[in-house]
């Protein structure tokens, strides 16, 4: 369980000719920047590239260079394979057997816990994300770097870090953000196409779960109905990013937005706003999973017994958390 | 029209003993942050200072160390008259008249234009924000900082770009956050307290809203009632900011929110998304006024009259926009 340098991984990429990049289900914009960028140099340095993603590949960072190449590159032919991202081989699906059969693998990674299951592993807990990691290893080993991959670099920090809200807004992050936009990031256009572009059924979702929003002791929750979706011919991707508005509500410690997303599956979204509140204790009870700060887990049957039924659970741990502090 | 040194205004501030520090009406982050920051740093010199701001104190900054004694301070002992953030007098209203009383001003600002109307101005209009300023007066001729003054500092330039999305997001913007948490500002802490603090009336109001929202050819609008903002108890506060998300719809060229906050009162805020489209000449038909990208003005009368009326003629200027673009 040691890191490996950042020279010694750079030495890899350097010494083999082709590389498979793979990253995490339920890819975000760290997965997208972490691969497309690292991608975008090696093939700088002449070195064939495939990406893979173990999903159908969601749009929202589809203006991302290399984005169109994603689960498109033939499987047969790359020296060593790369996960980025990811602190299990489990987080890529199906798509572990073919990770798994290179001879020579390598993990970068951030997260709080890692399995070290490569060739090469190098993880930083505390590197506000993937991006920043492959930036230092960009530096450290010399590779190349253009405004193409800077963008990207920038997207995986710009979005892991919240729009530069979360806790792990440190020094760091913005010394990385002053080094990408040197090397030629544009964060304006970046921010502008991530958080600008909005679909209608989009915005008119958050208007429906805001206006629907409520609180039970210190939890505010929300849903949206398969009817809502179907009415504004929502796609699941429409409904991203709802309780990112439903956790602002001041004097909630934890907030909760169900969706409906097809008849009786309610994929569940769930956020804490206290340490002391581990809303994964939540998800891992409807076979969910996460963090503590923010989970999932889908529930079958009937919209508004699931809620209740979930809720009621959320209730006692709330009510346990708060006589435990 | 030439700038000063930021080390001759840096030995004016410690040449003389009190200081009043102005800013303008309808005060955001920066005028906020700037006057604050910058009285704290005075305030380690042995100075003596006072805050003044037009109009009564918005909530939203009530975090900030020195928030309180803004327009409590005694009018008659001080020294130097210091504007911050603002690029004429008129932008401190009835104050003008106590501002001009000093024989010795200063002007600190980032505005595109500026009226050069104090003893001493420093403008930079390539600034993202008049903290950043500040922090280089501070660094410049020396002053004292602590965490108080980095997060106040911090502040302003945080809701100055957006968090970090406008174009003012240069290489400088994050060079200064770097250095601002270096010098103890919590980024964290502050995007909290000014992003995830929210009232429930703010939230149903974004419901109502975007549940709302409509188009006309490239402009994305929607409103609030007086009957919706009684029903919620809100205040006008409670309807800051609901722009940013209307302007989110990616098709709108225009974005444009109608808030009838009085009886017959309808305060309208307009947003341009592209270079070549100016929403400040749609404001100033109707005697409001602000900037290419973001403007204001005030209706009298029934909202929906209101409505067509200043709708019609964004329509037309829009269509003359893309005319001749």
């Amino acid at each position: 369980m040691k890191n490996h340098q950042l020279i010694e991984i750079g030495n890899v990429l350097k010494k083999y000719s082709s590389f498979a990049i793979f990253s995490h289900a339920n890819a975000d914009g760290d997965a997208f920047g972490s691969m497309l960028g690292l991608g975008m140099t090696l093939k700088l340095l002449g070195k064939k590239v495939s990406y893979f993603l173990p999903e159908p590949v969601p749009k929202v960072y589809a203006f991302l260079k290399d984005y169109n190449l994603i689960n498109v590159a033939p499987l047969n032919h790359n020296d060593v394979g790369i996960l980025l991202d990811s602190s299990d081989i489990g987080r890529i699906d199906q798509l572990s057997t073919h990770f798994k059969s290179f001879d020579v693998t390598i993990n970068i990674d951030h997260h709080e816990t890692n399995d070290y299951f490569a060739t090469y592993n190098y993880t930083d807990k505390d590197a506000p994300s993937t991006t920043c990691i492959i930036l230092k290893l960009i530096e450290d080993a010399q590779l190349p770097i253009n405004s193409d991959i800077s963008n990207a670099l920038y997207v995986g920090l710009l979005t892991d870090t919240g729009s530069f809200h979360y806790a792990n807004t440190t020094r760091n992050a913005f010394l990385t953000a002053t080094k990408l936009v040197k090397y030629g990031a544009d964060p304006s256009s970046m921010a502008k196409k991530i958080f600008e572009e909005e679909t209608l059924a989009h915005l008119k979702l958050i208007g429906i779960a805001l206006e629907r929003m409520n609180l039970r002791n210190k939890i505010a929750f929300s849903y949206v109905t398969y009817t809502d979706m179907k009415s504004l011919n929502a796609s699941e991707e429409d409904a991203e990013g709802i309780i990112n508005l439903v956790r602002k509500y001041k004097d909630a410690d934890v907030a909760i937005l169900f969706k409906e997303v097809g008849n009786k599956v309610i994929r569940v979204s769930l956020r804490s706003k206290r340490k002391n509140i581990n809303v994964q204790d939540i998800a891992v009870l409807f076979n969910g999973g996460g963090h503590a700060a923010a989970s999932g887990c889908t529930l079958h049957g009937d919209l508004h017994e699931a809620m209740e039924q979930l809720l009621s659970k959320a209730e006692i741990m709330l009510k346990d958390a708060n006589k435990n502090k």
